[in-house]
């Protein structure tokens, strides 16, 4: 496109790295930017240089600002959810983003921990920091549900079984979701004493007449 | 919504702000950009920053970022389009917003000078910002068109007849952009030769078995 400022240009290049953000829509953003007051960029700008300073927790890997804690010899750095000694540490929900995790914290019905897996690629197979991430779980259970060790926190309900009570795979009702709840509940298998997914079906409050049938199909299916 | 980390929540209340973001997309924007790596960060945020430094147009309001430029007594600003001495300066088309502009430019097929109005209110007024670019408008077209003072650039065509040969209101074909666009022609009309508005009709390689009603019956009407 001819006409457009080198600057806007390379804004709208960086936005458009950004999930569901267009080519259109990153010049029409950038454009946007470009016609704000100077305060307002620099607003912006600060807003994204503070998000430098996140930390991600060490345990579940939400991101978050708290400072490290010496606990016994390791420095760790917990997110909120994982410091909070009243959640269940042996109930272990998987969620592909951190905005899923958001969603189900608004619930408040779960109680449990995380573990943020990460977006799953479209090619259908788990990228290295997802396979680490998923050790990371593995040896989480093994070492702080088995020993009760210093650094296990909480787990009120744990019984030093080395497994995890329970562990809900919260991916997205889909064939993708599908696809890699089967794979994991697999590999999980060996570390919980229960395997879960989230409940399919109507959504609350919807209307059996405008269900699609994919929707219907399963709430029939799942019926009870 | 518990559980976001401050910083996540100041960025996303950032970004709302922006066109055709939603609170829900601003939240998972922020929750992405907080897991980019600090290069990727610090390479956004100085992309916007950058964006401060634009210099927007004297003439036609459109951002740009070259120097000022000293012309006569006056020192001008002017974006390339403006500069452009092979360009039509009494040609005008009137646009709401950049992106507008760029894609007008995108057809190669306009070799006039652009007013960047900014977008039209919801109130169906426009605003003191609008009405002072309409006034600069104006008085361009009365002083740069009427006397060929060393200030006007170019102007091949310029009978110094203080009128511009043609103004093209250039709105969206909606009501809002109707209304307007009878509006200013009203307003402009002692100001140019002739005023007129983009062809309304079917899109090129359109279907008419898949035209609306508005659409076919417009084009219907403006048929030839």
């Amino acid at each position: 496109m001819r006409g457009i400022p080198e600057s806007i240009r390379k804004l709208a290049d960086e936005l458009q790295e950004l999930p569901g953000i267009g080519p259109r829509q990153a010049i029409r953003l950038a454009f946007f930017v470009s016609t704000m007051g100077a305060n307002q960029v620099k607003n912006l700008s600060r807003a994204v240089d503070e998000l430098s300073r996140l930390k991600i927790c060490e345990r579940c890997f939400f991101v978050h600002q708290n400072p490290s804690t010496s606990s016994g010899q390791i420095k760790l750095s917990l997110c909120d959810i994982c410091r909070d000694k009243n959640r269940k540490h042996d109930l272990i929900a998987v969620v592909e983003k951190e905005t899923d995790l958001i969603s189900l914290e608004n619930t408040k019905k779960f109680n449990g921990r995380y573990l943020i897996l990460g977006a799953i690629p479209k090619t259908g197979m788990l990228d290295d920091q997802q396979k680490l991430r998923l050790e990371n779980l593995k040896s989480f259970i093994k070492k702080e549900l088995m020993q009760g060790s210093p650094t296990s926190v909480g787990s009120r309900t744990s019984k030093n079984s080395g497994l995890a009570e329970e562990i809900i795979l919260a991916f997205n009702p889909s064939s993708v979701g599908d696809f890699h709840a089967s794979f994991l509940a697999k590999e999980l298998a060996p570390f919980a004493k229960k395997i879960s997914r989230l409940g399919i079906g109507l959504p609350t409050g919807g209307e059996i007449e405008f269900a699609d049938d994919e929707t219907l199909g399963g709430a029939l299916e799942r019926r009870g």
